[in-house]
This record gives structure tokens, C-alpha cells and sequence, in this order.
């Protein structure tokens, strides 16, 4: 298979900075779209990546997968794009289209595996995928996404991710005018669940565990903010919420968070990978008939509906361009949360 | 208010047994029905509110929630009823009637707690209120269920109690024809959970530790039977049910069930009050959409619904039929599993 070079940025091993490198990517088959990258935003697992904390990076890794560009060339079998068009691709470049998830776009399940944007395994060149951080990419054209013409372009790039990863549990739990919901933690993902639950016409809450960052969660539409360490102010959200987009990722006690559910109501995990301590307590979900759910990024038709929302409502995220050679200082940000709310790169700058 | 006498059997302390007992009924009030109880069933509640397992237990304790009766007196503001009509009773006697809860037909979440048929706060007569291990029961028409003529009456008396609270799951979380159902557990709450998923149109598994229920669980209306300690079993269900209804009533690892959920299934816990140990995994919630839920008895409406569907196809409880006398050596045989799968007391006994 014929393939081209172009430069990105990467970690040669787990301990190593990333830096400008050469990849290959393919021309082009016959559905497939070449995408010009614009902006790339920077997600926690991009760091999680190129450091193997999650294990099982293959290296050199190329992060990135929030990817907004235009389209620079197109397969002879390609029609919902043409050259020249706004394109945007998600953590998502291929999936198997046959097994149930697939067949009820739900690739984010998929029964075989979804292909992920980097470190996924590839099916065209053998070895494993490479992200946005870097010039060009290549994708199926199924797994592309039509970007609304009238938005800002860098801060659309995080709804590929942060965006579609709190508007799919939002919309599978039928949020909508009249909803409570809340958010745990105002991070990427917070303050994209607060946008978008606010743009469905819910009333939205911010849990906190500090008071700062009260006047920043009504600016971006909260209508209240709960400090969750204060008793008090938990005690008076009991039984409030439809909903929780549970962001946080780390380890922590959603027990009190799942007194705060309404009956019926649903605490969706989205944001921490591993068990959960303390224990969760079934008497409180029994008696009220709640649930604790998980929910992972979402599929590519309700991205399209996310984006297409998102033009409509003015919807994007909040953002702090850096240029590529930033990425190991924005790295280090990161760890220490100190973003509002999301990195994303001018790859005009690599 | 006017009260009369009736004998029951009811326990006077934590470690006493049940012995014969006179009690106090108020006489009906205007929207009130008097029950002469048919049949009587035994649930687990009852031995551990006898015995103050949960705490809270005020004696003389009367248990019994699951009562087959025929009506006696009405007061006269009753219409739905007229003497001589069977009646059910089962956990809740009363509730505001004006919560959000109570609204929407979900007394069982009455946001100002209803009224527990036994050991519940007694409105009319203050103290508490008194089960059905006794001759009559008086209760608000509102709370009181009317029972298929066409069903044998002492089987239908677990309905009352087990039937709801596996009903109510199967109900709220969509089980129909082409919906896979498992079910954890083969006791009281496990073979109704068969029958009436299986009633449903639903294709039903067995989960059971030991081979020995296999014919059991076939002969109740299980399609499939998986021995849960085999390994080779379990991974033969992977991603397989909709709904798994857990019925275990003590501590036990819900991580394996986990993974024979589908993409969007919900495993609900109905039978264990405490914290799930080992803790619970969200890696495997959040890669498939899949939630832990709670759910506790059901709504007078919901229960009536199942009673209709019970009489149209014709589905009741495998019980064992006991006298009055025999409750405590019932619940020693209780504790060591020994039913299939529900004691019902005949109260022509007392």
C-alpha cells in the first residue's frame, strides 16, 4: 500500500518528552478521506498514552484525538465530503460496521473492538495508529465528522472527545428540559457537561470540592454550584438529581453523591477507570431505585448530532492554544489542573 | 377510635419464638376495608424483623406482608371493593398519597416513607402496625389489591411480596419477547423472577452455584441454567443479558455478572442491603454502558398489574403450606434454604 510522510509530534518511550518525529500515513483508499489538520486538542489520555500509565503504549506514540482540519483529498468512492470541506475526527477511526453495536451506531462498543485514533491497531498498514499531533491523517470517511461552518474552529476540536464523551450519557439518559442534573468536577469534561446539559435545557449543578471555582461554573452556565464538602450544602441537593455526569479521574466515594439522586436517578461514571472505595453502598440505591452507570465517549451519528447541537446553540469549548514544541509544559499543566479548560494545539505550529 | 380484638402470632422480644397473641385492628374507617386472611406468606423480612436482624424492631412484633384475605367490612366511602371480594395486602398499607413519588404511582418511594404493613408507624392507632400473621387486618382500600378468582389463593399470596419485587425490575427496565434475562439466585425471589420474566416473553438464565437446581429452574421456566462457580460457563454468557435481576440476599461479588451484561444492560440488586464487596470494577461499566442498580418492592398500581397478568397467565409461587404453629420451625428451616420456595401459612390455623 502506497503511503506518504508526514512530520508529528511523539514519544519515543514512557519516559521520554515528545518531540517532532516522521510518520507514514497511506493514500487515501477508495472511502477514505485526507484531512489537513488545523487544530488538535490535548487530552488526558494523550498523557496517559505517551506515558503508558494505562500500560499497553506502543511506541513511538503519537497522541491526539480531537482533530479538526480540512479535507485535502478524497477516494474516488466518496460522497458526504469533498475536498475543501471543514472535517473533524474523534477518538474513533474505524470500527468493524457488522456485529449489534455497530449496527445501532454504537461504535463505541463495538463487539470487535473500535479502532482507536492513536495507538489502535491498523488495519491498513499493519502496526498501530497515530493521532492529530501532526500534519495530516487519513480516515475512513464513515468515521469523519461534518464540522458546523459558523463556530470557532480550535475550540471545537475538545467536543470530539470532552464534548461527545458527557453529551452521550446525557441524551442515553433523556436529559432535557425539566432535568436536574449535576456534575462532578470542573475539568475537559465538566465544563463540557455543564455547557451542553445547560443547551438541552436542564438545571445544572456543579459539585466542588473548593469554592473558586464558583463564579466560573455560572459563567459557563451552571445554575448552582454544591462545595460537596460541606454537609450542609450536600443536605440540600438531597434527592435532587435525574442525573450526575460524574467526571472525576480518580479514585473517590460516589456514595454521597448517590443521596443526592432523585428516585430513579442514574450517577454516570465517565471519567475513573478502576474499583470503586469505598465500597459502594446498595441500601440508599435500593430504596430509591438508583443507578451507578459508566458511559465511554459515544458514536459517530450522535457526534454528528452533538456538533450539528453545538453550531446551532453556539456551543463550544473553553480553551488555551499552545503552540506543538508546548505540549510537554501543557503536559505538566495538566497534572497540576491548570487549564481552563482545555489545551488545543495550533498545528499550523508544527 | 373503636378497635377490636383479634388473635395473631408475633414475636415479644429479639430471641423469642412466635407464640399466639391477641392484637388490636381499628375499626374501618370510611375508606377502609376489613380482611379475614386466607393465607399468609413468609418472606425472609419477617424472620429478620422477628429476631431485630436490621434493627429496629419494636415488639410485640406480628410479621406477615404477603396476605390473602376476603373482604368482611367496608367503610362507606369504599367503592372499589364489596364484602365478600378475595383482597391482597402486601408490604405497604399506607403512604402521603401527595409526594412526587406517591404522584407517579411509586409508593414504595414515598418521599415521606410509607407505611410498612408490620413494624411501620401506625397513623390511626399510633404504636405500630401489625402483619398478617393474624385473623384480620384492616386497611386503606387505596392500599389493597384484588385478586385473580381464577388462581389458587395461597400461591398467589407470595405475589404479594416476591412477585412485585421482581416484577417491578423487570417492568421499569423494559423485559419483553426478545429481551435475555438472568436471574442470580433460585429462592423465594429467584423463581419468581423466572417465572415472570419468562411470562414476559423473555429468554431466562439461571444463575446458580450448585448443578443441583438445574431441573428446578427448567421445570420453573428457565431456559438455560449457568453454574456460576465454572468459569467455562460463565465465559460462555459474556455480553449476553438485558436485565439481570440479583437476587442474593448476603454479600457476594457482582464483578463476574458484570461482564455477562450486554452493551446498555443493568444488573439490579433486590435482595442484598449492604456494601458490595469486592468492590466493584468500573472498567467494565463504563467500556459497555452497563449500570448497578437498586430497586425494592413496587408500586400499588404496578402490583395490581402483575396480579392481572398473573390471572391471565396463569403464574403463582411454588409454595409449602404450614400451620400458624409450625412459623418457627419454618424459619429455622428458612436460614438453612430449605424451601421450595415459599412457606404460606394457612390461617384457618390460628
Amino acid at each position: 500500500m502506497s503511503t506518504f510522510t508526514v512530520k508529528a509530534y511523539g514519544a519515543e518511550s514512557t519516559t521520554a518528552d515528545l518531540k517532532e518525529m516522521n510518520i507514514e500515513r497511506r493514500e487515501p483508499t477508495p472511502n477514505d478521506v485526507e484531512i489537513e489538520i488545523l487544530y488538535c486538542g490535548v487530552c488526558h489520555s494523550d498523557l496517559h498514552t505517551a506515558r503508558n500509565d494505562w500500560g499497553g503504549t506502543i511506541y513511538p506514540a503519537v497522541p491526539g484525538h480531537e482533530i479538526i482540519g480540512r479535507i485535502t483529498k478524497i477516494g474516488n468512492e466518496v460522497t458526504k465530503f469533498k475536498v475543501g470541506d471543514l472535517a473533524g475526527v474523534g477518538c474513533i477511526v474505524d470500527s468493524c460496521g457488522t456485529c449489534e453495536s455497530c449496527k445501532h451506531d454504537l461504535e463505541q462498543y463495538c463487539l470487535n473492538g473500535f479502532t482507536g485514533t492513536y495507538n489502535g491497531k491498523d488495519k491498513h498498514l499493519g502496526g498501530h495508529t497515530f493521532g492529530g499531533y501532526s500534519q495530516k491523517v487519513v480516515v475512513d470517511s464513515d468515521h469523519v465528522l461534518r464540522i458546523p461552518e459558523n463556530l470557532d474552529l480550535a475550540a471545537v476540536a475538545p467536543l470530539l472527545c470532552a464534548g461527545i464523551t458527557t453529551w452521550s450519557p446525557l441524551r442515553h439518559w433523556n436529559v432535557g428540559p425539566g432535568s436536574k442534573v449535576a456534575v462532578i468536577g470542573l475539568g475537559g469534561l465538566g465544563h463540557m457537561a455543564i455547557k451542553l446539559a445547560k443547551g438541552l435545557g436542564a438545571e445544572v449543578t456543579l459539585f466542588s470540592r473548593t469554592p473558586g471555582k464558583t463564579e466560573d461554573a455560572k459563567q459557563l452556565g451552571a445554575d448552582h454550584v454544591v462545595i460537596s464538602t460541606e454537609q450542609a450544602e450536600m443536605d440540600s441537593v438531597k434527592g435532587k438529581f435525574d442525573v450526575i455526569i460524574d467526571t472525576v479521574p480518580y479514585v473517590h466515594d460516589v456514595n454521597p453523591y448517590i443521596t443526592t439522586l432523585n428516585i430513579s436517578g442514574t450517577l454516570v461514571l465517565v471519567g475513573y477507570l478502576g474499583g470503586l472505595e469505598p465500597i459502594l453502598q446498595t441500601v440508599p440505591m435500593i430504596m430509591g431505585r438508583k443507578s451507578v452507570a459508566g458511559s465511554v465517549i459515544g458514536g459517530i451519528a450522535e457526534t454528528q448530532e452533538m456538533l450539528d447541537f453545538c453550531g446551532k446553540h453556539n456551543i463550544v469549548s473553553e480553551i488555551e492554544i499552545i503552540k506543538m514544541n508546548e505540549i510537554n509544559e501543557a503536559y505538566e499543566r495538566m497534572l497540576k489542573s491548570d487549564v481552563r479548560y482545555r489545551f488545543v494545539i495550533d498545528m499550523q505550529t508544527l
